[in-house]
């Protein structure tokens, strides 16, 4: 398969991008690194990084960002930020990005708990991831061409854990390879339209 | 207790405004009716009718939009429409309308079974309610003073349900009196950080 990872250099992106590697033409994608740029807020962005891509199999999508702080000090404008990033970013990648995918091939986004189990700080978070989920259920339900879209939602990943564990409390860090078995059921499999929770 | 209904005017609006004004104080508002004019895509909107009602017991929103359309005939200018009303409109109504709500007192927001269960044209309704659903979690995490937050969840309701039966074949429709029901229990009860789902 021909694989797009965009943050394939990210925490999760990197094993996710050193599995699929083993068998898999592989491209990384990354706003500063990676073989090709990418700023997933900008669905112009989005369309060039496709048009040098070319025909893939696969999209999986790590990237995107929300502001965290407090509620009551967050803004119009840091609500945005996730908006356009992690929410319209990823919706814009599957409505460019479908006619880029070969036949039976899949777009994976990328969520987290914090839709289900949110913690303090997260509310843009928690709405971005929200949005996504119910997304996916409701693309498929339209999508042509057999593209399947799928979104993996990793709880606190492991190779995080340390940075994070103080916001986190009590929730378990998943191992990294699980989080990366979620990325194959999407990809390799053939599920579509679902939510692949790894809270535990 | 004195509540603020927006979009008091509306379809399921009108018949919570008929069952809270038997015994309360009920101020209604809607971008083209009701008592006061509030076009909740707009925060500064927001904070002048707040300043118009003083001090309340309960704010219930049953207001916001988002557009319909095919996945693939929807533009980003398309997805922006729910985004600044129906999504960052009730999340500005909480940012905002928290200060003047009294002890005790709730602020209720609406979304609908399109977050769980949506149907074609949906994407950008089940995006907004799924939203809003992660939401209502996080924020009451961090809300200050005891004021609850809750969203309602209607499935297609009674009152409208020959106009929309076509989008949602096989849905049951829900008796208005029902969907009242979850409203009283938000602005009644004690229940915060709740969706309370109403789909059958």
């Amino acid at each position: 398969m021909k694989i797009l990872i965009i943050g394939g250099n990210g925490t999760i992106g990197k094993k996710v991008t050193e599995h699929f590697s083993q068998n898999h033409e592989v491209i990384v994608a990354g706003r500063t690194s990676g073989e090709l740029n990418v700023d997933i807020s900008d669905s112009g962005s989005i369309t060039n990084l496709l048009q040098k891509t070319g025909s893939l199999d696969a999209i999986i999508c790590i990237a995107g960002i929300a502001k965290w702080a407090p509620f009551n000090e967050m803004t119009e404008e840091d609500f945005e930020i996730g908006l356009k990033s992690k929410l319209m970013g990823q919706v814009n990648l599957v409505r460019i990005g479908q006619d880029y995918i070969n036949a039976g091939g899949s777009i994976t986004l990328t969520t987290g708990i914090l839709a289900d189990d949110p913690v303090v700080m997260t509310t843009s978070a928690a709405i971005v991831n929200g949005a996504i989920h119910s997304f996916v259920k409701a693309v498929v339900l339209e999508i042509e061409s057999g593209v399947r879209v799928n979104a993996v939602a990793p709880g606190l990943v492991e190779d995080s854990a340390e940075k994070y564990k103080d916001y986190f409390p009590g929730y378990s860090p998943i191992p990294m390879k699980q989080v990366v078995r979620a990325y194959i059921r999407s990809v390799e499999g053939r599920v579509t339209g679902e939510v692949i929770r790894i809270y535990s």
